[in-house]
């Protein structure tokens, strides 16, 4: 009934946020939910991709997504369950009627329901179960025995395959005359007699081959098998670097078990980074704006207390020089400049190399080199902030001498910056910790405790 | 001849480095080069991806990638250059001899030479252009007549479409009789009589479907039409956030151009990324583990220059103080805390904000949703953390009121942290800043300033 603007929208606006939700159609959308006006709800809704249904749901607050979902009833589908985020998820289920919540979840495939089960409370989990047809139920059971994270949760179990001694027409004779074709496949997948993934056949080729052409001379030449249990990050790594479509899946047998798409690889790079980026800020890789107050609170108050240690460590540092303030207490009007632009130096570096880890880029083979530039950049901006910082010193306290040490303490801390910004990574992720997640906290320390005692300690020795 | 470790191992191994080069193969084939056994290096390349061989010239020496590529001579395939990061590409296409340039730049597909030429010097531009077949030449100039980073630099320009009332049969018959399809498409694209796209079809649905089926019953349910204009990262977001495989793009008469796959929107989307990680941590976004000690020191020195402005605004309110800080030295020692404190809950706030912008989840109709939980956990934190410091205040220095003054800035801080974590980013977005690129240095100035402003000026007021 009513000229949707969202979906008009994408198809021809130009400007930056052609995608995101627009304030008139939200607006529009809990007006219907206040007057409860279901046709009108359905008729506004309709449009909406799932994933936009989703979105909406996160953004609005509690009462009205209640109320919202209420109205909507039946018409609820099993894509916006899978596409919300987890925080919201649990809560949604909670409110959708049970017939509702059957149906929403029998429409899912199999490995859309592996997913949303993963997240799920025991309880919730059971009640899913349930009410899943039989042949599902052991698809999704079976598919919950692989590690989670692992390409066994990410794969489909649908495949189509061929004999390596095919030939065009033969394949596409059976694909003709198969019933139960997967709706989305990119490739044939050739087989030898066990079973065993031998190479890959793209649909195009297969059509745009004469018949009596062998299946064997079309393969692609980028042919990747993946072993069931292999780490989903590593996939999706896999997918990037290889530009896959679409990748055999085998257990240890190396019997072709199931098949990742390019679209389950880029969700989960999509989520690595994400993961990467909150990590590094010190956020829980979970946190998300849908979270309420207490979870978030909860989210960032570890890394908090990680650093009230760091701080007060410094502040150790710093006591230890107290009759060196009271004398001169210019020292404590400059030495925070020294403490953080060693903190910055170090986060550049270490950002540098915890994306290089992830990306694989940064190896034993390159680490020496690596590890030279970082020192050698931390030289070179050290002396050219240490001739600001001089400079600066000496107009604004009109002493050389507090300039010169303020200089030193910015050459030394910048080097040590450039060196714990790249060492203390590798040797997290040596340890198997994972670089994004501790790296900040132990650099912070280094460049805080070395800035400091390097400006105190010179200026004890300088000044005094 | 030699049993290639590097070609077994992603088949196999279930260690997180599957796909890490080894250092072993990187040091045999360094040796191979150093004996310039040229048959010898040839072996051990064959095995490799150009993805990984691209890896490898980044992570060796100048020296040695020229005795490499030297010796590699006319093996040097196209699909390396596509793959080297920029840094090294311009580099790597001066050593090449003309010759086998020319030969790797023909095997490219036209969307590849694009995008290697975007990034080239005038005269290497130019070199390149020349060598192409005209029908490439043209195909490339009218890309590169579009602006940088929009779709038309990113689509195929080959499309597979039929007409919208063929039924099945007649589009299988057509697709099996075209001599030119390209190797890798997914769906077959319907279009009007004016050639403007009007659904798509799956090839997998295509093969599964009876001669007599209508194309238009088989149209997938999402399906996106991409303005040839519209930015990359955009692109990248639609297929990531609607699950697309393939989707057409159209000019501004809404006909069909060209078509955008899944796996270059995956390679935009996993660039985008490093742009923010990098560029939150105030690293020029096109740093490289690649580049040399200067161009590094230069990319690093805007951020740091910045920050050094930001500190020394920090140490003029420190300055105000300087007579307090004389009379109760305990006040130099412990203001880093809150300003460091403050410093990284406003980096969390603000991390998730430019997360959430990114992802359009953080919109107008949830921003004071999102401005009040912030702030609320800024006060929850606050209070948590000011207790922790008030009692460390009084029993390191035995003074209940420096402890009260401390606990009470710390809360102030952390509230404000919060506000400006999140207020900061929104306006910036607003006014056309990309919120991850500048963010950082406002939130980090508001949090130092407050805080030392806060903790002293709360000191004199209570301890003087």
């Amino acid at each position: 009934m009513v000229e949707d603007a969202r979906d008009k929208a994408p198809e021809t606006d130009q400007d930056e946020d052609a995608y995101a939700l627009d304030r008139k159609a939200v607006a529009q959308i809990l007006y219907a939910v206040d007057i409860e006006d279901r046709d009108r709800l359905i008729a506004l809704m309709d449009p909406l991709h799932a994933a936009d249904i989703a979105d909406l749901l996160e953004q609005i607050n509690a009462f009205d997504r209640m109320r919202l979902i209420r109205l909507y009833g039946k018409e609820f589908d099993g894509d916006i369950l899978s596409e919300l985020d987890e925080s919201i998820r649990e809560e949604v289920i909670g409110i959708l009627n049970p017939e509702v919540l059957a149906d929403a979840v029998r429409e899912l495939d199999s490995d859309d329901v592996v997913d949303l089960l993963e997240d799920l409370d025991e309880p919730q989990k059971a009640a899913i179960l349930e009410v899943l047809e039989d042949s599902d139920r052991v698809a999704v059971q079976k598919s919950l025995t692989y590690p989670e994270f692992s390409a066994g949760r990410l794969m489909q179990r649908e495949v189509v395959m061929a004999p390596e001694h095919w030939n065009v027409g033969e394949t596409i004779d059976y694909l003709r005359n198969s019933d139960d074709l997967p709706d989305q496949f990119y490739h044939v997948i050739m087989v030898d007699p066990k079973l065993r993934p031998v190479g890959n056949v793209t649909l195009g080729k297969l059509m745009g081959s004469r018949r009596e052409v062998l299946l064997r001379s079309l393969i692609e030449d980028t042919f990747h098998v993946i072993p069931v249990t292999r780490d989903e990050g590593e996939v999706a790594y896999a997918f990037n670097q290889y530009h896959l479509i679409s990748a055999p899946v085998v257990d240890e047998n190396e019997r072709l078990v199931g098949v990742i798409t390019i679209d389950d690889a880029m969700a989960v790079l999509d989520d690595e980074h994400e993961e990467d980026i909150l990590r590094l800020a010190g956020v829980d890789e979970e946190s998300s704006l849908s979270d309420r107050v207490i979870e978030t609170t909860k989210r960032r108050f570890p890394w908090l207390a990680v650093n009230l240690v760091t701080a007060v460590l410094a502040s150790l540092v710093i006591s230890r020089f107290e009759e060196a303030i009271t004398q001169v207490v210019a020292l404590a009007v400059l030495m925070p400049i020294v403490a953080s632009m060693g903190g910055n130096a170090g986060t550049q570096s270490l950002t540098v190399a915890v994306r290089a880890l992830a990306t694989k880029d940064l190896t034993t083979s390159n680490l020496w080199r690596v590890i030279r530039r970082e020192v050698l950049v931390g030289v070179i901006n050290g002396l050219a902030f240490a001739l600001v910082m001089g400079v600066i010193g000496v107009l604004w306290f009109g002493s050389p001498a507090l300039g010169g040490v303020i200089a030193a303490a910015m050459v030394i801390n910048l080097v040590v910056a450039g060196l714990a910004g790249i060492v203390i990574p590798v040797m997290l992720e040596k340890v198997g910790v994972d670089p994004a997640l501790a790296s900040g906290a132990f650099v912070t320390t280094v460049t805080d405790v070395v800035g400091f005692f390097a400006f105190l300690g010179l200026a004890v020795i300088v000044l005094l």
